[in-house]
């Protein structure tokens, strides 16, 4: 198998089964692309899918999805708990298997130009595919959500980076962008106290002088009597899981606290266990080449 | 895919290419096989061949490969370093993904039946495809070599499970079994004492009272001025490489020891390392259908 990535695009329906349905089927029994996940939420009207795949048979799926998407989907109708700005809300795309940042931000373009093209949908390019260092964060892009697009795409701060400057009437307008994996990861304590987690968390996040690719927060988990930093790790490469799981031990022990296990929430990529394998057992010269199912799919 | 199998057969050619290939192209360019690595030895005068796939397309292959070493290879020629007893000497199967240990074993039977029926060449079923206990260790099995065993398989005890009671006159004879796979993981000490890494090694493997699946032995790495505790573990499922890390730490605290490094030479199955990442980090309720890799080549 050839370079492969990871997209995980966000669609405003999460309660019409046969528009989630017309979705999925985009990504659907297409050669080189895999439907991998997909999570439907009717209070957030909103529907998230993970596919994997090689660049050009991932762009046609995309491409087909956000078709349907605006075809089927009437932002002008839209109730949500979920701020949106475009019936195709987000599109990030990740580097997965043997595939560059710079390659993803490739593909992130190609398919930001084709969608404009296409279905006449202003695109915003964010985080590592932004044309400006004001367009990386998303919720920067999306504020004023969708009923507040039209004023918003006439300022000139806010010209489209592909597409005209206004929404597209039923569909609004949509961001497209490159971005590493995130994983999801939480990590207990000893602890019933909520206070020690939020210290904990404000200690190890980037936010407030923690880890550069950590994003964290105390969560208090009362069924089980403990509590747990909650996170996203943003770039596992930079920031390994290891690193915040020894530096919220380190944090634990001024509070007489244990870390008394952890979870990885949804997927996680093979190299971020393998790293964390590698730290704990001190492994020397070890390449990801070496692991058999690296080599299965090649 | 289906579920995936991995043999490693052991071919009594390390020095003439022309066989050499023509035994790895029964393996290159077949749907469904996947040749992941050869290593040629001309002292030894072997060739070990691995190979991971679905068990039809696998079996072909080996069968293919067989013939050709049938053919090409003449035993009462060779001379080499590494005990043998065929032209084809040994071929282990190998439980990868999805695939369960009693499928590998009803796959070596047909592998051997197969052999048997086609080339004429007799075949010992060993380690948990064995017949009789007596049968699991390859090394009684080889016992007398080629040159022996024309009068080994005229005795009771050890007619074979497939084929004549007389070895094949250039190819001798083959053991097709099934077993785990092996990990070669080696563990390096903070001393230069190799009386140390052989005292750890005796404590740890089983032979001598320590983990059931780990086979071991102290080496002297001189160039570096340190020991290690070098290590076959025999099925990682049952005796995980955490597991002998953290005796060894153990055992080396009483000596002042530390452990330096690790390392882990050739293939390892993933599971071998996410086992080890989930430990070290406490990770609960994982599973490792949340590893993005494995539902890649699903």
């Amino acid at each position: 198998m050839d370079k492969i990535f990871e997209t995980v695009p966000n669609f405003s329906e999460g309660r019409d089964q046969g528009t989630i349905n017309a979705i999925l089927d985009a990504f659907r029994n297409r050669s080189g692309v895999k439907l991998i996940d997909h999570e439907a939420d009717p209070d957030h009207n909103r529907c998230v899918v993970t596919a994997v795949g090689e660049a050009a048979p991932l762009k046609e799926a995309v491409l087909a999805a956000v078709g349907t998407a605006v075809r089927r989907i009437d932002l002008r109708l839209h109730k949500g708990q979920h701020p949106r700005m475009g019936a195709v809300d987000v599109i990030p795309f990740i580097p997965l298997r043997k595939a560059t940042m710079e390659e993803t931000i490739l593909l992130s373009r190609q398919v930001a130009r084709a969608i404009a093209e296409a279905y006449q949908v202003p695109v915003f390019l964010y985080e590592e595919s932004a044309s400006r260092p004001d367009r990386k964060n998303l919720a920067d892009i999306r504020k004023g959500e969708f009923e507040g697009m039209t004023a918003k795409l006439k300022l000139a701060e806010w010209k489209p980076d592909f597409g005209a400057t206004a929404p597209h009437p039923s569909a609004g307008v949509v961001a497209v962008g490159a971005r590493m994996p995130l994983v999801a990861f939480n990590v207990n304590l000893s602890t019933a106290n909520p206070e020690i987690a939020s210290a904990i968390a404000k200690a190890v996040r980037h936010q407030s002088g923690g880890l550069r690719y950590c994003k964290a927060i105390g969560v208090d988990l009362k069924a089980r009597g403990i509590v747990q930093v909650s996170m996203n790790m943003t770039d596992f490469t930079r920031t390994p899981l290891h690193r915040v799981v020894e530096l919220i031990r380190a944090e634990a022990r001024r509070y007489g606290v244990s870390v008394v296990g952890s979870e990885i929430v949804g997927m996680v990529p093979m190299a971020a266990l393998v790293d964390a394998a590698a730290y704990y057992m001190g492994l020397e010269r070890f390449s990801i080449e070496q692991v058999l199912e690296q080599r299965l799919s090649e």
